[in-house]
């Protein structure tokens, strides 16, 4: 893993959210955008080499708003860039997680992206990111 | 905020976590320190510029046990850093957010740390830090 891509935070309300975390992190979101396939709304926030990933439901069964109904607001992943996507899906395979996606998809943000199941990482759910190149 | 400090993971076992995280994130732990004031123990990964801080309760009434024992192992809280920690927090207060602690205390790591309680800020604990001049 290279670095912190993005903390992912499911929010009630991403109009809020994004005034509240505007306040908090002393700078304005940078970037919204729907990725429809996951009824998903997204807002980013760049702090250091990494960023704050809002997460707004666009949809009453999408994977946010069931987050949402079972845990309530808050932190729901940590996003890690990797150079090879492929090549760290094998590796982490092999070391015993348990990968949510046997192939990568297109995430928000221009990225492939996988995911890690919580319950080979101590409850913690996993993003692997790779940009794609322009 | 400057960038992502750490980002906390309660856990029940620090040393099977430890196993798990070096081989998820592809480097060994490179610090253990017990903070006995919170009933923890710490265990510092480096990712990037920031770093993943696993923490195991070594005792039955410290937060980290209340957590693990309410919510279960995961992600606990996103740590900032900040240049000013007394002046953040008195920014903060004026924006509305709510501090958990009145005055920075010493955290681990050799930082000045405080807390905002989590329902000024969408359920995520947020701690700023502030690294002590050695």
């Amino acid at each position: 893993m290279k670095n912190i891509e993005h903390i992912g935070i499911a929010v009630k309300d991403l109009a809020e959210a994004n005034k509240t975390y505007e306040a908090l992190l002393g700078t304005a979101s940078y970037k919204m955008e729907e990725v429809e396939s996951e009824g998903v709304n997204t807002s980013f926030f760049k702090v250091g080499e990494s960023k704050i990933e809002l997460l707004g439901a666009t949809r009453s069964d999408s994977p946010i708003a069931k987050f949402l109904e079972k845990r309530g607001e808050g932190i729901h992943h940590i996003a890690f860039n990797v150079e090879d996507i492929y090549a760290e899906m094998s590796r982490l395979q092999r070391e015993g997680f348990v990968l949510l996606n046997a192939e990568p998809k297109k995430g928000a943000d221009n990225k492939l992206v996988a995911f890690l199941h919580p319950k080979s990482s101590n409850g913690v759910l996993v993003e692997l990111c790779q940009e794609i190149a322009k």
